[in-house]
């Protein structure tokens, strides 16, 4: 089974309707999915940026959550702002990485999107953290500690966004296939699983 | 029949592809299209940036062009970098204006698109823009000196700017419906044509 890299932010509007839909376009297609969490605020700051820039470009911001309430719209997906944008992810997606481990990134990932973009909750608390945590079977007070502290974690999670990095992604959604093929976006999944399973291959 | 303002940029590679292949889509939805040229080099200039993000930002600028690779690959376009990116379009566009007052923006645009992106000419050169005029039957000597010197054209083509700038644009190509809904990129063309015809439409 040909696998792509679904390289995820968090903090991202569009990753969050990408990962709502991923299982199912990779399933018709017979693509497997690894999920990658990374952090898009270093490569931001490598472009000159300090913030988003749906932030620090007005126009594109505006569009960005009018766009988003269409694409939710017509995917039955709640939307909701969490207070601020963009939210900080840092141990959320430290925990991803726990989970990916451990094996419950996937149903870890979906439960935090939904918390910040389907219910517009800060997922830089760990009260919004830890009721994921606890849905799945998990403990929440030695995971949030371990996230917080273990050294392990915190230099895999930048290996990870160095990784990003190094394959050329500079934004997110992005996904990259096993020939190194990379696509960005949400309106890129269907192209990227294409390529990945073959279909409609010819020579560029 | 419901009318979408085409929004497009002579520079932009993406709008390149739009303008192939937006005829197709348009005709099969029952819409009509009004193709509106316009500089996005004021609008850049205003969110601080002196030339395309695709060169501000390399990783971006190497992935568009291989994303243009694949895109015209599956249309069937040819694809050629032209000597310099972005363009200078500022004739081209004064031009199309002139089209749109004389009824031959269109096969004009058409034109001006496949000489610059698919046999990669440089469009401010008048020895790229005089063959696509004569082969519509027209002078090219006096259009091209209208284009330089015209202050009626001249203070059109920066009205369009100004309108699209007040409509919410902020890159190209965008697609604008006549309730105001404003869709950007090659990627949302077929969803602005389709809120056009009304299909599928349910409130937000």
């Amino acid at each position: 089974m040909p696998i792509v890299d679904f390289w995820f932010e968090f903090a991202s509007t569009y990753s969050y309707v990408a990962a709502m839909r991923i299982e199912r376009e990779a399933a018709a297609r017979g693509v497997g999915i690894r999920w990658r969490p990374f952090l898009l605020g270093p490569i931001f700051v490598a472009q000159g940026w300090n913030s988003s820039p749906f932030n620090l470009y007005p126009a594109k911001g505006k569009y960005m959550w009018r766009d988003m309430a269409r694409l939710c719209r017509d995917l039955d997906l709640p939307l909701k702002k969490p207070p601020e944008f963009p939210q900080n992810s840092l141990i959320a997606a430290r925990l991803a990485l726990i989970g990916a481990m451990e094996g419950w990134l996937v149903p870890f990932a979906k439960a935090v999107f939904a918390t910040e973009f389907g219910e517009g909750r800060d997922i830089s608390r760990p009260d919004s953290l830890a009721p994921i945590l606890t849905s799945l079977g998990l403990d929440p007070h030695s995971l949030l500690t371990r996230a917080r502290t273990d050294e392990g974690v915190k230099s895999r999670l930048r290996a990870s966004t160095e990784e990003a990095q190094s394959v050329g992604i500079f934004g997110a959604p992005s996904f990259v296939t096993e020939d190194n093929e990379l696509f960005w976006g949400n309106d890129r999944l269907e192209m990227a699983l294409d390529w990945a399973s073959g279909a409609g291959t010819r020579p560029i």
